[in-house]
């Protein structure tokens, strides 16, 4: 619409314009950006069957292109699911506003007052593959965290992700919020210029698979918030209960093996090999999972008659199947089982099973992960289930943020400082005033 | 020391060395770490006479080399230096341990409780220029923070670099960190094998000028703590008290003009311009201070007799001098300084002086910057000044850590959850338990 008479704009205008917008966007009351909010989820209500007939026209095209199974559902965009992106824009607008939070109120002297407060980053770069219901969500937690976006749909998706932008440019053209905070770029040209405007782009969350995460990881000088690998791993020790043991195994590989927050690798100790994985082995069988067992675990799965078995090698041990084959690793105990995780681990989510809290605390302590737990599945990894309420992705960065990012990954911060005529001459040289640095309350006055 | 009878390690056998040691330094208690930072100081303060020796050598050396007189001032580490370094490692044995701290504390269902804490890194890279003192100020940092750390120092420092190292390996052998959490490189070979070693090391702290910050920043993966260019402004409005914006542009331009919070760039309102700029430029000048005036600001300083005056051209606004001189610009009012300081600043500190409440509001929500500060100098940004009691660095990055950085920049989170054999399935399907999501104090005691 914006563009029905001009030149096609190339990917540098189109930042400019975003970055542009998103400077009024980011000064906005959150009223004003929660009622964008609620216009474009009305306005998706109303233009439901135009973005369906859209997203039919697009997997009858990818039919004939012969996409894979698991594309094609990705793809697929019914009137149900459209109507639950919907919903999940009117929650995020009840979401707290993560704009404006105090972290540091400081008096550092008399009528000279430090805050720290959070702000939005500025413009995000939004690469996903395939679903077009992740334009709207992502829509809906940019503008809410006051930060213009910039979305890059794939091929296969663009005629339903035009339908989308277009119907949320006409919402926001009656709202407070510019729709040039709101772009689309449909090339893969374009995801190359993207991926260079490190000058306009404050962060790129890619959505897609492994290697799809990784090629942007490898292609940009902008901060990159996900994952490629998540190899996850379950450590029975051998004073687990191991009724518990079999029942997280069970949950961790097979409620949903396709989750970055399922297990590949399972480690036994040696102690109770023998006696365990024969049971966890037919637990898991009887969910049809492939079992890839190591020299050790081997022969006790053999010889309680499991069949979908295979030596491990170590590939397994690096290997994210996001299907159902688990890898099987027998550990001289709990130092051999965290030199492993923390070798092969990709930083995810790690569990133990223990009832020993001494072999427990050493465990949360030594393993290098974003998440690490006790006595529990590894699928609690998720940002829903921590209650953040929204999930922009899962960091396996070793800065922050890390794990699982709520909206608050979509915000940094600012100093301010207001004071009454302060220089720093005052505080320095050898008659120097000392610095008070009393904390107040975060929403206190100021004195 | 360590390696007087064996090959010379490569620094990817270094900073698996440091890797391992990072491990169990990670988890020793804070008295451990405070401990060995004691020993550090002890020992530092035995071995003075030697360090300070070895550095009239490099010193004598850098001479005979020809070194600039400012680096020879940055290398040189006199003994008054030096005790300064050994308090400044005391202090840091004083600061409120980073580690730990809980962050978020929640029961997501009966007895499945979530924490956030923080924790290590893992290994810092850090890389100066010259000054020796900072391999003595860093390491303490790093031990405090549980962090291994590779120091690389100039060529020119080697001999003080590698007696302040020996001295802090004979400490550490006393203490419960080992030697190996604490290593030296000398070459520039070596920096550039350190920046390609992304799996080993977690974040890189340069320390140097611009250029070398920025080389470093272009040359690794690897996420990279400070900034190249402080570009910092001070806006002076138009209803400015313009005895303190005069008293706020001496002190921000003249009181360390080299410090990156100097301001580069003096912005007036056109309505006050003629009135304010003989002023102020009269009070910079007896601080020995160059004008580069924009075509309106030129002709009232001309008028008023000012002499140490240029035209400023575009490459002025960009231009971090780092030097007695200081560009100067009229606007238009708010929105053009907000739109000059949005473009050529580097997100640093900008500053306002003006009685406007709304002004001064605009300005600060408006402005994208780690610092924005209303009616008081940029020199207040700085780690020290904000309470932090260490600095690390000062960012410009859009993500966090922004700005100044103290201990809370080395280190990371992870979140653990313990739970009673807890399953994801438990909370899915038809009949899933809803989360409670309850917060509990931080340091209250689980349910």
């Amino acid at each position: 619409m914006t563009a029905s008479f001009t030149a096609v704009p190339t990917p540098l205008e189109i930042a400019r314009q975003t970055r542009r917008a998103a400077r009024t966007l980011a000064v906005l009351p959150p009223a004003a950006r929660d009622g964008a909010l609620m216009a474009i989820a009305d306005a998706l209500e109303n233009q439901a069957a135009a973005i369906v007939a859209a997203n039919e026209a697009d997997c009858a095209a990818a039919i004939a292109d012969g996409l894979s199974n698991a594309l094609y559902g990705r793809l697929k965009l019914d009137g149900v699911k459209l109507q639950g992106a919907i919903a999940g824009v009117r929650d995020v607008a009840k979401l707290p506003d993560p704009i404006g939070t105090v972290q540091l109120h400081r008096q550092l002297d008399e009528g000279l007052i430090l805050k720290r407060l959070t702000c939005p980053l500025g413009v995000l770069g939004v690469i996903f593959e395939a679903r077009p219901d992740a334009a709207i969500q992502i829509a809906a937690l940019a503008i809410k965290s006051g930060n213009g976006v910039i979305l890059k749909g794939g091929r296969e998706a663009a005629r339903t992700c035009t339908a989308i932008v277009e119907t949320i440019h006409q919402a926001l053209a009656t709202t407070a919020v510019s729709p040039e905070a709101v772009q689309l770029l449909t090339t893969r040209e374009e995801t190359i210029a993207l991926l260079k405007l490190d000058e306009y782009i404050d962060l790129i969350v890619p959505r897609g698979s492994n290697e799809f995460v990784r090629y942007i990881q490898d292609n940009t000088r902008i901060p990159v918030l996900g994952h490629a690998d998540g190899i996850c791993h379950l450590y029975v020790h051998g004073a687990a209960d191991q009724d518990r043991a079999i029942a997280i195994a069970v949950d961790a590989k097979t409620q949903y093996p396709s989750a970055c927050n399922a297990i590949e690798t399972l480690l036994v100790d040696r102690a109770i090999a023998a006696e365990f994985l024969p049971q966890v082995g037919r637990a898991l069988q009887a969910k049809g999972v492939e079992l890839r067992a190591d020299e050790a675990a081997y022969p006790p799965l053999q010889t309680a008659g499991l069949t979908n078995l295979a030596i491990a090698t170590d590939e397994d041990w690096s290997t994210e199947y996001t299907d159902l084959i688990l890898a099987i690793k027998v550990v001289d105990g709990p130092d051999d089982a965290i030199a492993h995780i923390n070798h092969y681990g990709s930083g995810h989510t790690d569990a133990i099973v223990t009832e020993d809290a001494i072999v427990a605390a050493q465990f949360l302590a030594e393993v290098d992960a974003a998440g690490v737990y006790h006595n529990c599945s590894t699928r609690f990894a998720d940002g829903f289930r921590y209650g953040f309420g929204a999930e922009v992705g899962i960091s396996t960065a070793q800065m922050p943020p890390r794990g699982p990012v709520g909206l608050e990954g979509l915000v940094t911060y600012k100093y301010r400082i207001v004071g009454q005529g302060h220089i720093a001459a005052t505080y320095s040289g050898p008659d120097a005033k000392p610095f008070q640095h009393q904390d107040l309350p975060p929403h206190g006055d100021t004195p």
